[in-house]
C-alpha cells in the first residue's frame, strides 16, 4: 500500500558483491520487489533478477521452490516493512488520528511524485493481476489487505471516539472505503501520469468525507 | 468501469461459423475481451484467442497491425458499449442523480456477483497493468477514464444543484473519488472474492459520504 517499495537495504541490492546467504535471499526478493513493482508478475523473468545481481540460478531454487513461491516471499518481506510504517504512522501519539492519516497520504504522494507516477503500489498491482490467476498469491494479497485495513479502522475507531471523525458509518467501512480508494487513487494516478488523483483522495476524503 | 464485458453479441462470439469479415472482426475483439478480462494483456496469448473461434493467423494481422493495436481497439470498442451503458444510466429522466448513482453500481455489484468476483473491470486491469509498459494503451485508458469521470461529474453536479449531494466540494472532485473509489472496490471484491467490500462502497458513498 506504501506505494513504492521501502529502501531498506539498497546497499545489498545494488552491491554486486554478496557475502552471505542472508544477503543473496535478500537481494533476490528486494530485486524481485524492483521488477515486479515495474513490470508486474507476468512480465517478470527470474533470469532477469538473476542478471542484474549476478546471481546463479541454483542460487534462486535454494531459497525458492518456483515463481510463484518467489512471489509470495516477496509479498510478505515488503508487507512486513509496510506493516512497520504503518503501525508507526498510525499509532503516532504526536499526531491525532485524522492528521495519521494525511501524514500516511503525503508520504504515498511524495513517493508515487519522485517515481514520476510510476509503478504504484505493490500489493494492489499484483491483487489487480493475480487475483484470478493463483490462489496461493490471491490468498497472502487478501490477509495482508485485510491487516492493512484493520490498522486503518483502529486509527478511525480513535478519531471516532475523540469526535474527530464521523460516527454514522462503522470504522470497518470507513476503513475498507479508504483503503480501496487509496488504491484506486494510486491507479489513477499511474494512468493518468500526474499526481492529482492522490492529492483529491486525500484533499476530499480527510477534510470532507470523513470529518465527523 | 461496467465491471463485465457487456454481451452484445455473444452469437457470433459463440459461433464456429463466422460470415462476414465484420463477424471476424467482432469475434476476434469479444474473445479478446473474454481471455484479457480473466487473465490481463501479458497472458493473453494471440494464438489463444484464434483457437477459439477459427480464424487462421492472417486474418488477425488483416484487422490488427500488433497485440498492442489488438489492446487499444478492444479499449475503444468495450467503452463504446460501456459509455453508452453509462449515458443511459447517468442521464435517466426517471431517477434522482443519487439514485442514478445507485442503479450503477447496482448492476456492477450483479455483474461481478454473477462472475464470482472474476474479472473485475477490464479498463481498470489494463490501467494497472499496462500504465508503466506502453504509452500508446496508458494514454487511450486514461482518455477513457477522464470521459467515465466527466460524466459521473456531469450526474454529481446535477445532484448537487438539486440540494441531493454535498456541495462543499467540486462536482469534478467527488467525481474523481467516486472512480477511483469505485475501481478500487472491484479490485476488492475481486481480491476477497466476495463482494462485500463494492456493497459497502454503495452504501456508504451514496448513503452517508456524498448526501447533500
Amino acid at each position: 500500500m506504501q506505494p513504492i517499495v521501502q529502501q531498506t537495504n539498497s546497499e545489498a541490492t545494488m552491491s554486486p558483491k554478496i557475502s552471505t546467504k542472508q544477503d543473496t535471499k535478500t537481494a533476490l526478493l528486494e530485486t524481485g520487489i524492483e521488477i515486479m513493482l515495474e513490470k508486474g508478475y507476468s512480465n517478470t523473468g527470474i533470469q532477469e533478477v538473476l542478471s542484474k545481481i549476478g546471481v546463479p540460478k541454483g542460487s534462486f531454487y535454494h531459497y525458492f521452490d518456483s515463481k510463484e513461491d518467489f512471489a509470495l516471499q516477496i509479498i510478505n518481506y515488503f508487507d512486513g516493512f509496510h506493516t512497520a510504517t504503518l503501525l508507526r504512522t498510525l499509532r503516532n501519539p504526536d499526531a491525532t488520528p485524522l492528521e495519521r492519516l494525511r501524514i500516511y497520504c503525503r508520504n504515498g504522494i511524495e513517493k508515487v511524485s519522485s517515481a514520476q507516477c510510476r509503478r504504484g503500489c505493490l500489493i494492489g498491482n499484483l491483487s489487480q493481476e493475480m487475483a484470478d490467476q493463483s490462489e496461493v498469491l490471491r490468498e497472502a494479497l487478501s490477509l495482508v489487505m485485510q491487516k492493512w485495513r484493520d490498522l486503518f479502522a483502529a486509527c478511525i475507531e480513535e478519531g471516532q471516539k475523540a469526535g474527530e471523525i464521523r460516527s454514522d458509518c462503522s470504522a470497518h467501512d470507513l476503513a475498507e472505503i479508504y483503503l480501496s480508494g487509496w488504491e484506486g487513487a494510486i491507479m489513477r494516478a499511474k494512468i493518468t501520469k500526474r499526481i492529482d488523483p492522490m492529492n483529491i483522495f486525500m484533499e476530499v476524503t480527510l477534510e470532507h468525507l470523513l470529518k465527523g
